[in-house]
């Protein structure tokens, strides 16, 4: 058994990156017998507390980000269109993504994936509750019914928690999404695949 | 033989991640029968014209990068130790470029090269004219004793040549170090080398 290595994967449910780094995440530490730790945040929040300002605002930068979302997707094999409501508001997600992480752990990244695929491949509409609530029973009745889940999304217990993640990535310097941190070494980025693959295969 | 492509290497001399794209991308290009043309550039002034922040100016960016592009050179296996002086002023190893790609234009990427190896693994002042106008009598006799040289740095003519490769970079909306336009489309980053390589490949 390899020693355990802790892989906190942050980000942002709008963003692209974030997504395309879902699809490659999980397989790469499964192959070095590692597992990986899903936190889903406001990438805006964390900037803002940052002093940060927003990515892409500028409209040189957001022509060429957008074509090359496309580009990458292509180079890295997922499926993926840009959703007609882009960017989305992705509170309802995150907080869901923690309700559930308490609740019923098994099904919290099967939820997330799907809520990522949603987005991303079917342009289903993530900043709307309604839908939120809806892909979370699909996954799992623990949480109750729509009605009763929609409620959770909008308790102070999933605000705190999502409040929670925002404040523990702000503290390891999260500055985009997506970011993943391999014992404490921070990696920005679905270009840092292949190095966060020599990390893991240094320390096996 | 190929059909020949347009492969534009736009890069400031005092950017790390430009260095590792010289360190690379006429070995890519020349493994599918193509050359490149590098275009230096004050990334500064290109950023300023496109009304652009300067890049890495918040101190948590900063951090990140500094330990990135120690990581990213020993990933690409590049010999690579952050200069005493960073970042430099480049405006005299630019001009001095554009000059020999007239007078002498065999020598001006070796120049460019040594350049950036004197500046990336030696800790050389390249802010510094004379050190500039050494380094062009190095790579050649063309230009006269290195008085001559350092007297044609500040030529009107020098400063247009850099000037025009500016205005051609932001005209190309090239908004970091290094970047790569390849038939037109446009690649930032380092980072960016397998994708480069996808299209040389499927153009081939």
């Amino acid at each position: 058994m390899p020693a355990m290595q802790t892989i906190d994967f942050y980000f942002d449910f709008a963003s692209p990156y974030g997504y395309f780094m879902s699809e490659k995440i999980d397989a790469l530490a499964a192959q070095h017998g590692q597992t990986v730790r899903w936190r889903p945040i406001l990438l805006f929040a964390a900037l803002r507390s940052l002093g940060l300002p927003p990515p892409f605002e500028h409209p040189v930068k957001r022509e060429y980000i957008t074509a090359d979302f496309a580009r990458s997707a292509r180079f890295l094999g997922v499926d993926y269109h840009l959703p007609p409501a882009f960017p989305a508001l992705t509170q309802h997600a995150a907080r869901a993504f923690y309700l559930l992480s308490e609740q019923a752990p098994a099904v919290a990244v099967p939820f997330a994936q799907a809520v990522l695929r949603g987005y991303f491949q079917q342009g289903r509409d993530i900043s709307d509750a309604d839908t939120i609530a809806d892909m979370v029973c699909r996954q799992t009745s623990l949480l109750g019914a729509t009605e009763t889940v929609r409620t959770q999304l909008k308790s102070d217990a999933a605000k705190d928690m999502l409040h929670d993640a925002i404040i523990a990535a702000v503290g390891h310097k999260v500055f985009g999404s997506p970011f993943v941190v391999v014992d404490g070494e921070s990696f920005f980025g679905v270009d840092r695949l292949p190095q966060i693959a020599a990390k893991l295969s240094a320390a096996a």
